[in-house]
């Protein structure tokens, strides 16, 4: 079957504007689409690029103005970047899925294979461990004791899980990804440190996705927590005992210290450091590079280190750039 | 032989007040242990859970203090952290460990396993490489060519360790540490960097901790090193040529750049960063997201980016609260 | 052959003043290298170790000036550091190399593996992969289905590539470098976040060299690009759809947020935080730590959080550090 702009429309619950038979070859950004592709305006400030795009066909919001002629066919959705999504996920389940047991694999006696698995080549399923249904396992991921991992979940080649950790289901993991590594925790004695056995473990609830090299410890007693539904990027650390809420975005190289509890619909810029012990509401945002060392209510913009108020950091800015002045004046005055 | 708090006192020196002979199942947080778990108290600010503890003993200091009834037995010691550490250490002592050579495993002709060693699946040893007594080196380890790993070092699954390399006795590294990759070093030559080999190691020394994903580079000529008893956590960068003394700890993602020297008893927050070919002495403290462009002596309490001392950066904050008033009456002084 | 001082000028094109047939055994620093090492001087804060050095002989600059006598040969080149780099690279190629296929490996059907190629055990090679002439791919090694790897490529153990990226012809990737991954993109959908398919790929171009454990992320479209002579650090983060040009130098742990494109010939220390979105010219500097909110042109020096111009950035320390006194003056005079 052939993909037109009529069958976008239909998909998405779209409108189409202009030929809506013309084949689609595939998806591209704007300003570099070509020919027989299908690309989106969800940002009004890559409006103007319509003018010169090459691309067949333009996902829109419904409510898109544009002053001009409109060469491609236009597709008018309730929301531009949702409609994508949903069509590049309809279009990557189209793929072909890695599925069946590659050898040679590593599998502690007693581990049932689900149907409909995938266990890539050197990947190591250790004593104990329970795989749901359909999940993909990529080459070289090892699975230490008793873990459990939730339906269609993906762990992405190299993914190591320490013993008992428990992954819900529908999570990714990339490549490099390290949960259940022993939580950070000496008892000073004398002149040296002691390690503090860490005999917790790390549970991930529904569809968290992590990315690439994160590090998510065990903690010491109880649960490190990483709730529903939240996104963690890449090289991201998470400390033992930390629990997370649901539905949360940290950016990259983000990192959040022992002990402390965030709640929900936070959006965390990317190299924010948390400190521990701490306890951070709902829908907060924070700006790239913030230090947070203390308690955050709900529903703030902050930024800067230490972490204050975004409008009042803009403002300190003014104030340090006009300080040369400021020292000039004074010293006039004398 | 049933686990008891007169068992626990006397595996740690300490007093029971209260019934000794209840069975103890396990370790928990005083805020989460349920009854037949013991917990501790070693900061003040969790006194107050005793009163609503369902644990059935509670570790306590020796001169702990509480005004109220205490329901769960208690077991006084000299250092209640302390001691939770030496019962914990002993409780995972008391687990089976791993010993024996899994399969697959690659290991070059000539190289010696010792016994009570655990080589996991998909590990690969390579020529000339030296284990010590009771190793543990779980799946997905390589060993480069010559490497040597001290009496009862722990390897976790995916470490990585360069040719040459040398880890001490009683180490642990945990999965996806890198040691002994390329420094970073390159000389201009025109508009193009040429690479200049690496061709020195790392010297990694007994008793150290290494959390997840670190990388310590090897350096260009002679050894990067960390001193024994040193501790890092996740995610933290050692440069080429960085030298590291005694019982330090580095918490998560901080960086030290080139030929850096640091002493010993330092304790470095997270997201911290060293320029590179500076000195720091003993026993200094670095506040979180600190950056250290400069020498730094003894027994300091440094934080900010320059990090200045930590009194100080407090005081600046205030002013810079202050600022904006300051800006006001200036203005209405015209 | 020996290789002595006379050898070593020949192949720099240097000339020798004092023993030029001494027999050299290695390279050192030169306040570590000991009889029968050779050493070099490029940075004139290292001559007064001329007087105490052991080292057999010393690579200076031909303008190298020294009072007092000289025990050591001197061989003097035009350029010590990049002399030193040649010779180290002549050393290491001498080296031998690894070659053949060990086992066991994964390789898909159809995949050639050129002459010359080393195949490390436990590596996965996908389907379609297509290799260049002599690469080197260490053990535990991952590449996706579609990968391509350009002649003389190095990817040490454990590197991972996700299926349909291309790194061009002598690479290097250090372990645990995960190239690929998708992209931190997310459309939120009343109180979740839908995933959006990342379907475009990573792009390395000829002569890059990247750091452990540094990840680049896939394009959501199109290509993320590191441009030809580019050198990553450990620990950096480059989100989809970034596009970096040639012969930049990115220290440790620095991120680049999605979409942002930067020229040729930048240089950026450890831990830098660049938004999305941005465009940065050529041959600019930024300090490390720096947090780089927007479009920079070409040729600054940049340092700060947010950035700003260095000379300004180190007046405004000045300016901080008398903003005490400040207060204390201004509240005398009321």
């Amino acid at each position: 079957m052939d993909i037109t702009p009529n069958l976008l429309a239909s998909l998405t619950g779209g409108k189409v504007e202009g030929d809506g038979d013309i084949k689609i070859i595939g998806f591209g950004k704007i300003e570099e689409a070509g020919p027989g592709y299908v690309t989106f305006i969800a940002n009004p400030k890559y409006t103007h690029y319509l003018a010169s795009t090459e691309a067949s066909a333009v996902i829109v919001n419904e409510d898109f103005e544009y002053e001009g002629e409109i060469r491609p066919t236009l597709i008018r959705v309730k929301d531009a970047y949702s409609a994508l999504a949903e069509l590049l996920t309809a279009f990557e389940a189209s793929k072909p899925q890695p599925s069946g047991i590659e050898s040679p694999v590593f599998i502690a006696p007693g581990v049932e294979i689900p149907d409909g698995a995938y266990i890539g080549a050197f990947s190591y399923i250790g004593e104990g461990v329970k795989l749901g249904k359909g999940v993909k396992i990529y080459p070289q991921v090892y699975l230490g004791k008793g873990c459990e991992i939730g339906d269609g979940s993906t762990l992405r080649a190299g993914v190591k899980v320490y013993e008992g950790c428990r992954i819900g289901s529908r999570c990714i993991l990339h490549s490099g990804v390290v949960v259940g590594a022993d939580g950070f925790g000496f008892a000073p004695k004398g002149e040296i440190y002691e390690k503090i056995p860490q005999i917790g473990n790390v549970i991930i609830e529904d569809d968290v996705e992590i990315g690439a090299n994160t590090c998510i410890d065990r903690a010491t007693f109880g649960h490190t927590v990483i709730g529903r539904g939240t996104k963690l990027d890449n090289l991201v650390q998470i400390a033992h005992n930390v629990e997370i809420g649901e539905n949360n975005v940290f950016a990259a190289q983000t990192g959040i210290a022992g002990s402390t509890k965030i709640g929900h619909s936070n959006r965390v810029g990317g190299q924010c450091g948390f400190a521990g012990h701490i306890h951070v509401g709902d829908e907060n945002e924070f700006g790239a590079q913030s230090g947070i060392p203390n308690n955050v209510g709900n529903r703030n913009r902050l930024i800067g280190y230490p972490a204050i108020d975004a409008r009042q950091f803009a403002k300190n800015q003014v104030y340090l750039r006009r300080l040369q002045d400021f020292f000039n004046k004074q010293n006039n005055k004398k």
